[in-house]
């Protein structure tokens, strides 16, 4: 398991969203609420976007608690929309290149939850990435797998359909290798532009994935950033601060797109590569 | 907080104590059972003694769990007497040189639990030890200092006395700036013939400090170790294996010494500077 | 040796003064032209100032060459204000907390040499540092204690002043010592609006200290940055680019004072405490 | 470029060869004589034969000379036979995992050089090894999918036969994709017992390989090392110590197998896969 989150709103200083509130999620690095492993401390990853093309990505295999850079670059930098992500490691090593965020080009791209038994069919979703984004793999994890089969899969002209070819390509993959219910997962991924938001398991529930209601609920989830964030939606593994009703939980099998603090609400469904 | 472990006895592969137990210290690194802070997860350190004139060292900033050169060493480094620690860092930097164990000539040392309010009195203790130790204080830890002072204090001739006279001597100095019951600790320390072990706080109960009732009660504790080792002694901050009993706990203010699989238990009580 | 720059001026990306010139900062950690120890690869640092009260702070124990966040950091941050180093370990361990700029409030500095024999002399600078800077040193180099010397001395009334007296009392304490020439230095240090740069040793030469001649010589310095940095001065342990006349050397025993692209010489001399 | 070096004889104290000579390995990683690129900072690694079947790993992305827990594994650890290696990173991230060697059972593996213009056929490459070995790649670099590739060809019945089937196999591959000259390397290799050692490129000379001429030609070396260990030999990509005499400089299209102090000469060539 692992906690993410994504802001997009208000430009703020990132130091606001990630450290300040209560259960953030640096809280969460050390001791999550709702995850079956509490301690996310296999490194983390922050990507912002400012006013360069690509977004700056800033990620470390220390304990996201105990990194003073992270305090001191959030608490310097100011961003409109940014992602962040702290890691429990299940089966690839804990180095820099296997912390989420994620990034092509304009991309970034976060998740959460595990291809199951991956290690049978990771050689055959490898080979399926397309040649072009082949080489900028970096390292070893089934999420930047996923990542890339979305990039091969159209995410630049339809990112949500890319999102549901690259979960239908692995169900078929895995459903060939006899692998159970292989996705459970939440996926975050933006283009600096629009954030967009996942939550999937075929049977089951999948881990889980919520955002702040209305940007005046904010206030009882931390007054200051309220007040510093007017108009401002957040995307999370799990609230923030003490007012869970200021959340709303999406449910499995849909997706979110947010845009500044507008959110709109789709069913998700994988779609299957044709046979 | 944090956790440690020293071993004495038939030599042995490390890992069989470190890693294999369920409990395991390298369990406690994620999750301890009997501290208020369960993670410990701000670097580790083991120091063991081999054939060479002084132990071996292996010190990193990394959580205990997610170091493969830790399982590595532990895997290939036999030693008949090691000790170990997990850090959950306070108020000083994570960095290898505030890990523990420290190291002076033969001696190894580890603390855990603090001297509180020690930004008060850091440098009144700090120029308290002995010039020609002063150079070999590498880090920033209130623990590295303690260290010091008993090296200062007579540790090579007398080591539990040096241990008293550094208590003492803390306390006077925080008595005198009015600090509440400064002392909260377990230590551990050896020369790599005998380990020392003391527990101790003036007023309510020093953290856990325990040892291995007898070599034949680590059947219950892991069969492969009993197995292995027949003849061992192990000091720990909890229990290891899911057998409690195996374990005596030892009182607030009192010390042990162990060596080989021999125990022998004192009071421990500090013994403040002549007026 | 390490090697030093401080940037003042237009507001720019820190990756066109850092990374992008001919032999630049980080070029020189891989390889420096101009000093003794060419490989400064034990760690590195970037203090900048924004918007925020203090500066921001980024360090590292890895070479500068090989650090992707700081390579990220400096291509999506822009400052008017900036001072980087890139360090060779003499005696302190490499850990952050000894890799420069050091902090304090506002002030941020840098030093290039050494205080001869330190391990002679290190428990009387640190015993001379003002209680009231005492705790917050963190690391355990020769640089700290000078940084924080200045601090106890009046640093922020009188800067140049402090940085005189820190010398004084450096070389008043060593010569007790019998420790021949001992300051051998350049030093660096802002309170985010002036830079201070000081070039000293009492025999022979200190390392050397430069200064970009006028704005204009920058386009044959780094076309790019000449372009996008109209008013601006970098001062550094040696030049950039290939253009050494484009180059003012300080002389030895010298200091000067740049804010904006204005550069102001003055005489440096060590001022000894009263006996 | 990179530096390696195995050990193969008395068992010995793994810091003789590896920190004490002059020219050691260590001191190549600050600054190689025989290389293009003298610094080879970018983490090391130290694989190690014991009493257990397989060979102990300490890997790390520090440079290895300021790395304090090497110098204290090397001071500890005894050995008959051992392989180190220092890095230059070319392509690949710095990461643990991107470190030599490389360890598959009872095999240990480094290499130095490249494979050319690699972008273009490393998923070719990926591909073409056997899926029953694909998992246990766990890193991004060239020299693990040689490694992989030869433990796909054979490498635990033929050994020097499964190099020249690698280097057969990359070379068509890259000749099909038009890379000029596409292997320039040497490689090191181990099961515990022999040691391989490879020198390579198809025009042109490879990078440098050596191994000592007598085990009593050590004496000009390093006479503590000579002492120590009078049996043995040394394989290094560049002359430790000051002797050039005392070393064999392995021609082009060659390998060497060292078992104990004794070295069998074969010439080498690729062996193409068939038509």
């Amino acid at each position: 398991m692992c906690r993410w989150l994504a802001y997009s709103g208000t430009p703020i200083l990132i130091d606001h969203v990630l450290f300040r509130p209560q259960n953030s999620l640096i809280d969460q690095s050390l001791s999550a609420r709702r995850a079956f492993t509490p301690t996310n401390a296999d490194g983390f990853g922050l990507g912002w976007y400012g006013r360069q093309e690509t977004p700056g990505l800033f990620r470390s295999i220390r304990p996201a608690w105990n990194d003073l850079n992270l305090r001191d670059l959030s608490s310097h930098v100011e961003s409109s929309l940014f992602l962040a992500h702290v890691r429990a490691a299940s089966a690839s090593p804990v180095q820099e290149t296997n912390c989420h965020p994620f990034r092509h080009g304009r991309w970034l791209f976060v998740h959460n939850g595990e291809i199951r038994e991956i290690g049978r069919i990771r050689r055959e979703l490898l080979f399926a990435v397309a040649p072009e984004y082949f080489e900028s793999i970096a390292g070893t994890t089934d999420s930047e797998i996923m990542f890339h089969l979305m990039l091969s899969l159209g995410l630049d002209r339809d990112p949500l359909g890319a999102a549901a070819r690259m979960a239908g390509l692995v169900e078929s993959v895995a459903d060939r290798a006899k692998i159970e219910n292989p996705l459970w997962m939440t996926l975050g991924f933006t283009d600096g532009v629009r954030v967009y938001g996942v939550r999937y398991t075929r049977e089951g529930e999948a881990p889980s994935l919520c955002h702040t209601r209305e940007p005046k609920d904010l206030r009882g989830v931390c007054p200051a950033l309220a007040l510093a964030a007017p108009h401002c939606r957040i995307l999370a593994s799990e609230p923030l601060g003490d007012l869970p009703k200021a959340w709303h939980f999406i449910p499995n099998c849909s997706a979110v797109v947010i845009e500044g603090e507008r959110v709109d609400a789709y069913p998700f469904e994988p779609d299957p590569p044709p046979a």
